[in-house]
């Protein structure tokens, strides 16, 4: 995987980290739409939710403006261009895709305002891929076209999700329905009054060989005996109304037809998802990055005390070179994961995700901090976006595979090549979460 | 400052960080008493308050459970004993204080019960040494009988706090009268209901040198012309009802009796406050470190993954162990710095004390900070004390002179035995801050 | 100069670091020719040195050795082709020559072999660029044909090098000679017997302005006054022979016409050679790394103790991730560095110089830090090469500019970004260093 | 072990880290006896040894000063006070012994000078507390009178010194002989010519239980069959002639009475001498951290770059600091595991004595790392002592238990606390190494 192993020929193909031509007029696009109309309609959003009392809802008018600006992108084509290599899609490169991620995450409305956004693009190109027709037109269509939002239910309170093969919620055939019972939490986007789907992680087999023994469901929402008992907090926050859920499953009862794929085949629709998600994760925390970057150079050369400007006193200015180094480091790594989900396909291109996922959030907060740091206690307060900044990205630290699994996966690849054993399967089943 | 450069003796003094026998039957009495009487009050406080609609007031019963607590306290003469070599309170030694500091730490109620609490601590200290007798009687005697509360209001939005010299919020002399116009935020217990007097940092004299030209004056609260502008959030967190306040002044007049020993003795006050406080934020800092740790080992001799507890994964023995040694270190030192002050004298003893500040704070950050990660995405909820505990001690970097502004302090002290020159004048009000 | 600040195109175009087509057939033949000829004639030389009385000269047969594969070097064409764009060398891309470098780093004689050696390179280099038709006759035509060897004398002992004015040696004109007086260390390369010229920078004109004081003077060795006092230690090791000489000057008369350029030019002429000299030692530098990672790893699967390979234990398989996460992010930068010099020139690629020089060092230090403790006591003795590898990396963080300076460099171009403000162009001189 | 864990009272005697009454006298003298007679012969030595050729031998009249000095060390009493609570010893607790000990390691010939060096103390204690009385005469004796010279063979080649039990070299009874074959490294001290007996660690009992397999012989040097195969490089030092040897064992005989307490009691003894050593190295670690912080500061102070001096550009203020804090600590830290050994016994002590060893040497590399880069170029040559020092304590992080096994240790003791299990057969054979 590391380049002392690979030919010439193949090390050139996966250092070409240009953006398309065929990608640009998009990329162009995108910005121009989000300069023209996301901008303008963001500050009415913000504007019309200040009053608001309920904070699991959306206040007057604000829905509305969301979803004019949503025609708008459907008019201008800008509509679902995240899917790779789809009818649907643009048939972007992740490459090219990672570009434009970075350009989205910098304003929050600007995914959902052109249907690009999580956990919706993983659970569309989930069924995209493995979908019944039925499920398609049940769920798909309305998801395609923006109409309602759906959830991604894996975590579970009681299991460390760093083992994937952690999944204690059960699902029992009973007749021609599967019965749901168990416990999942940080449940993205569940909060949402949109929501009205979620595919759901469950234990179908435990007697099967480990990586068989899970199946993905889709349980509507709202549903009986699906109880949404909360909001996760992060650092304080409950993130509504979005909401990182806690949600207790009772005899849930759905149809036999709801099951995604087959039984026992959870993980293997789990690897589909998984790897672009975290490139565009990451993608995201780098435009964090610059911000914060941004936010303590802007504070360090307006700000004086003892007669200098703070980025001239102590070791500020070496901290903001460091941080400028490497956010461009890992700039260039994220681009080369990207590229090589294109050129390898996300099974081989396992150990260059694992090696962002392990090293941009956690260097990113490492950044935030820093700009705290240089803010003084404005740094902490609400007056800076940087401590829900920070929140995020440490919160990154933890999801989709905590850091320690992500190095397991690079330290194991390379141990492995001076074995010239097998690939773990334990292993395997990890990433594949 | 440092051992090589006293003699053996001065080292040998500073050496022994026994508690002293007179402070025995103290320290066991307190101990007692928050088993005994503070524990179960805490948990009918928090009871009583967990249906509360307005967040900046008691709710029913609360205020009438801490008095009853109080009223206790007062009984048993575990009252004002923080008061060092005073009439009015046990003359504690700052060592045998910082053991039972660390006590007082473990409750978060505990030090108010036995009217021990900063800021009005602090602000009793400087009454009754610098207070005049009608200051004393209007005042102190409330305060020392825990039945007002106070605030100190010094940090101003607009200036960097690093540097004390930094104060723009005037004060000029009409008539009889201060009038008061300015900005300050992060007043801690300013939102408290009960909170009636705030110790006010202005400048009256900008005409003199640079450590003379501020002032400290007395603001009844509330009062015509001062306004709650709202709550500094830590992390998201408004801290309620004690609150760390964004408060603007606006022609506040105040009698001329109400300025503090003098004009132009500001700096000179402030110097009194900060040494103890100092240390004892450090001492429940340590606190904290023990709790951080604590969760941190049974979460992970709990969990387990991969087939194994998670104590046995990767690095996570050795982040333990770290965490072991740094706190052994931590307490070693804030122990020597307490024993400095009661040798050396807060002046003498401020290398000391800025040795804790700024290497306390920042390592139990990194403590909770990788106890959260043991916990996954539990680690960051409303589940674990651990978010805010993070929040808290992050702050602590930031509050009473940043890290950067105690590295200074260190660092010169260390560089000046070099050079042989003078004590820097502007370092010295640093840290007087 | 960073991504956020430059067009998508100009992103684009510094992003494609694949190796040119026309750079494929001479990487191919150089690898070969390690493999072939430079392998085999390495044992030898070795072979034959062992006996060897005096460290500071050639045993028997190893130049004869080292002179028969210089010939089959030139046969095969294989020849001075570091010179960038010109008439003399191949006209390589920075970018192509890097990952050339990387091969020639992997031996320690392959560089010479090929005429391809520091501090050669950039002396050529100078003199092609700079010389007059007689300096290029008497010493450029001999360094071109690899009949001798050469040195650069600039940093002196009493001065702190990070700032590139600091110059004391003086040359002052009398008649037609220049009458130089001074110290310079740390003179790569004057110990080696076969060392005829020395390109030295002497400050020519005190009352100038401060980059126009000093000038480079060509000092043919050995010279009357030019006494070599000895080699200066790295870690204990004099690097035998080729050496990094203490050499003293004391009234060294050489003719008017060794000036290089003019008076007043010395740091002109600094800025030719600094850039892709730098870029060189770091991609040696990534060598290291990966030799040490590969050691570690391999050490760290055929040792046990308690019962379990190393790999398996603690934290060792993160740092191994670790590892390759850096070396594979400092790669893209380093490329990225090269790939800017050929589109952006030296000039305007120097910050992202300074990026790879401030950032890999440091890194490779750390990670034969790493595999050396993976090896026990063993790890620092003569029996591995680490040791010796740390000395050469730990070194590289104080030569060609202190981490320090380079930190500055990117910090400030950051800081400037917001003050709208000109280049410092003391800052501009210390890069020129 | 930790204080949470300890009644008060225990704290409170632990916290008492003061110099006895009793040792002062002692240590006043020592200090005496190194400013007037060590450091005048010292100087003398040195000169000596200048022009000597063969690295491996004195020079002469070098070891005539030394005898010179140890008469007159013998003549004062101040000889063999490192012996703890022995009749031929002070009785020195090892609180006090670590105050003597700092200053023991101002100078490096002292300790010899008052026959208190390593590896001899152990040596000399274990023949004390385990010799038979032919063994005490015809060894102890001589190493009490300063007349020989010993060393002490555990370190092979082939195994990981982090597990103590792995030993292999082998002794097998043959009649009244054992017969001994294998192969050691690191044994320090066997380069000196006057070294007479070696107390070596071999596997006697391979079928016994792991921890009493191992025994410890006597063998005296030279002795056929003993081949001293060179010495161990340390950063490409021989530290001749004292010298890390590496020595072959081929049928090596010696008789039966040359067996130390027993067979298969080698680990037992083991125990009694490692943990006043351990203690011993971090003082004298710290010796070198405050040498390093000097030369620091003193260049810092006296060069200047960009019109400043060193210690007022960037973050070199704060790195002094950080370096102060930490001395600080440490200090506190060794002194309270020596305290902890006087009170709790060298068992009970054994996870205060692995904080400080995992804690200390670390530490002190990177205080001297620092001086390095403050230093530029000349920090890693000859012309300061700092490379040798960093060689020094690099190599401490790999000796006596690397790091990892130290940490293992703490971490083991913290998480055992909650698994109210026994403690771990195996890690307590660690320990002992």
């Amino acid at each position: 995987m590391a380049d002392t192993e690979t030919s010439i020929d193949a090390q050139n193909e996966l250092n070409d980290l240009r953006m398309s031509d065929e990608a640009r007029p998009l990329y162009e696009h995108v910005k121009a739409f989000i300069r023209d109309v996301v901008e303008p309609m963001s500050e009415e959003f913000h504007r019309l939710g200040e009053g608001k009392t309920d904070i699991w809802s959306y206040a007057p008018g604000q829905l509305e403006a969301l979803e004019a600006a949503k025609d708008e992108a459907k008019k201008q084509g800008l509509w679902n261009f995240f899917l790779p290599d789809a009818d649907t899609g643009e048939g972007l490169k992740n490459l090219d895709y990672a570009y434009i991620a970075a350009e989205l995450g910098k304003n929050s409305l600007a995914s959902e305002t052109m249907n690009c956004s999580a956990p919706d693009t993983g659970n569309m190109e989930v069924l995209e891929r493995v979908g019944t027709p039925e499920q398609k037109e049940k769920w798909l269509k309305p998801l395609l076209n923006g109409e309602i939002r759906s959830a991604f239910a894996m975590t579970e309170p009681g299991l460390p999700s760093s083992d994937a093969k952690n999944v204690s919620m059960s699902a029992v055939l009973e007749g021609d329905e599967w019965v749901l019972n168990g416990e999942k939490y940080y449940i993205s986007g569940a909060g949402d009054p949109r929501c009205r789907i979620m595919i759901t992680m469950v234990k179908t087999s435990p007697d099967a060989e480990p990586n068989k023994q899970q199946s993905q469901i889709l349980v509507p929402l709202p549903h009986p005996g699906v109880t949404i008992m909360g909001p996760m907090h992060v650092f304080g926050d409950p993130d509504a109304p979005h909401g990182h859920m806690h949600i207790k499953f009772e005899n849930v009862r759905v149809p036999k037809e709801n099951m995604l794929l087959g039984e026992g085949r959870g993980f293997e629709i789990s690897q589909l998802r998984l790897g672009p998600g975290r490139i565009h994760h990451c993608m995201r925390s780098l435009g964090a990055a610059e911000k914060a970057l941004d936010l303590m150079v802007r504070r360090g050369t307006t700000r004086s005390a003892f007669g200098r400007p703070l980025v001239k006193l102590g070791g500020n200015t070496e901290i903001i070179s460091r941080a400028r180094i490497e956010i461009e480091a890992m700039r260039m790594m994220v681009l080369k994961a990207a590229k090589a989900m294109d050129v390898l396909g996300n099974k081989e291109a396992r150990v260059w995700i694992s090696m962002v996922k392990a090293m941009v959030p956690e260097r990113v907060c490492q950044i935030i901090d820093q700009a705290i740091q240089m803010h003084g206690a404005t740094g902490v307060s609400q007056w800076t976006p940087l401590a829900r900044m920070y929140a995020n990205q440490r919160t990154l630290r933890l999801a989709d595979g905590p850091d320690e699994v992500h190095h397991m996966v690079v330290g194991r690849h390379e141990i492995r090549k001076y074995e010239g054993g097998e690939e773990d399967p334990s292993l395997a089943s990890v990433w594949r979460k």
